[in-house]
């Protein structure tokens, strides 16, 4: 089955921090309508898709096209989102992770954890194969201060061509000094690090893995901020296999370090060959200039259909449709 | 799979209508109390187990125990309930349901089944045999009303050995006379009924079983409530087989009228002869007297430990210790 996380954390309200969104008041919509192009084919919360400050669509329509080639079981893991999406969806009861520069980040994490944990167990009862993608505005930010407060010095993709890393290395910097941490300050201690800095996001997945290790397959869907949540899991002892499933766009990104990253936290990394490039639609050809990247386990999602045998260019002409349709006010 | 709708309506506030509480104000803890003693073994959200007004305990101890020995997945499905159950639910989300003497029951009925029928799809792509039980305090009141409106003429049960059966009967006059209808009114429009006479866990439960029926094999675990859910079925045009598990508690309830009523509307019962004559505890042996009879799919819950071969005598013993367990503070 794929499961999509949607949560949100205020620093998506931090200016340029973000390209999931418009603009900052945009972004409160991007996490309700994720879920909902995926589940219905169209956004019932807002009037339009999600879309960058520059206009480019959000990989929700690739993951809505997998689900539609391949119909693979979808459901909506909703976790402190600001919003809720206008679908049926599991709710593991949250409030939005915090700003780490005003407050602990998620002082729920080990009950969320343990609850997701609890989902996990049952869910993977029900499937061999799950499948974990995420939406959360900002959340490469706070994957940089979870990695980083666990150890792993690299830096974190971007849904934007110009990654805004210096602008992440400050709100570490001033974490760093707030809380009086170092890089490497939670080693072992991969809960705490979400506590402080992370997302329920993060908390939420590691704990749905760790359920589900026993009886399934796991595939994280998504780019660095899966790699935050394999940091997680190993710094909650967990020593098995970990698989990640990103688009190309993520191991080709230079702004950031996600395949040493990944080697170091002994990832198997499933790169999705993607080819965007002859598209007729600027929003989507420009994916191979950097933009959006990744996102609402768009990777894992085209790997799923390409496991159940649709190959990648049919979902990626289906997502061409999908989109085309949206521009034109049909769903899909 | 096993899944628990819980939801609540304004019917309960009537005096005197429900026992699933020992009072009004014990009600609101009813639904989110069985929700958490099956999911977790304890109650998270009140700090006792749900009683009825006698104190006899609720049937979730056998779901709980039935879960437990033949360890089947179970989800919590939440529609409209006055409060949240401390566990991860899928929502679907709703008010609550309205006393019909004051306003239409579920004003969102149709939505709310189509939503569940989505619902349905996904989760019967990942187990073909789905077992849905129900939690509504006052159930078995807007059960009857929409029983009515559309065209059956018999009495549902009740979880008291003294079934309010004239209250009901003069609440439906007050309705007929209020909205202008009569018994069969709704022929053919079930969600019609629900809409103006039901509860959410009607449109929901009704809802997910329409979208199940093409891939799995659904068990409507309950006595009457689900003999409404199966008159939305048949009135929304559904023809194929409708199956319910309950208790020997409700097909021997002589203030009601479970056989004729299903087959009236062709479903086959599995009626499951569970015998708490020898209970050492009075809470459980009473049953036998009439208190309680079913609920929380306590029925279909036996029943499919049975078909997952744990006998019903095993389940029966757990469920003992459990109530045991919970009598003495200890969690199961």
């Amino acid at each position: 089955m794929f499961l999509l996380c949607i949560a949100n954390t205020e620093l998506s309200k931090i200016p340029n921090l973000s390209a999931a969104g418009e603009n900052p008041e945009a972004i409160r919509y991007t996490v309700p309508s994720d879920a909902e192009l995926l589940f219905w084919g169209k956004c019932l919360t807002a009037s339009i898709l999600p879309l960058d400050p520059e206009g480019h669509p959000t990989p929700a329509i690739f993951t809505r096209a997998a689900y539609i080639m391949a119909n693979f079981p979808v459901m909506v893991v909703r976790t402190g989102s600001f919003l809720p999406p206008a679908c049926p969806y599991i709710e593991i009861p949250s409030s939005p992770g915090s700003n780490p520069l005003e407050k602990p980040a998620v002082e729920e994490a080990k009950r969320i954890y343990s609850w997701a944990k609890a989902l996990g167990d049952h869910l993977s009862s029900l499937d061999s194969l799950m499948v974990i993608g995420e939406s959360v505005p900002g959340g490469t930010t706070s994957a940089f201060l979870v990695l980083k407060a666990l150890g792993y010095d690299g830096m974190v993709s971007s849904a934007s061509p110009n990654n805004p890393s210096n602008l992440k290395i400050k709100i570490w910097e001033s974490c760093r000094k707030r809380y009086n941490i170092t890089e490497g300050t939670f080693c072992n201690k991969g809960l705490d690090a979400v506590t402080l800095l992370g997302d329920p996001m993060q908390a939420t997945v590691a704990g749905m893995a760790m359920g589900s290790f026993n009886k399934s397959r796991v595939i994280l869907a998504g780019g660095t901020q899966m790699l935050a949540v394999a940091a997680v899991l190993r710094h909650e002892g967990y020593d098995g296999d970990i698989e990640i499933a990103t688009t190309k766009y993520i191991a080709l990104d230079k702004s950031a370090h996600f395949a040493s990253l990944a080697e170091n936290l002994r990832v198997k990394a499933h790169v999705v060959p993607m080819d965007l490039s002859g598209s007729a639609y600027k929003g989507l050809s420009d994916y191979e200039k950097g933009y959006v990247k990744e996102g609402v386990g768009a990777g894992g999602a085209l790997w799923y259909a390409n496991h159940l045998g649709v190959p990648t260019e049919v979902v990626v002409n289906a997502a061409e449709q999908i989109y085309a349709n949206l521009l034109g006010g049909i769903s899909s």
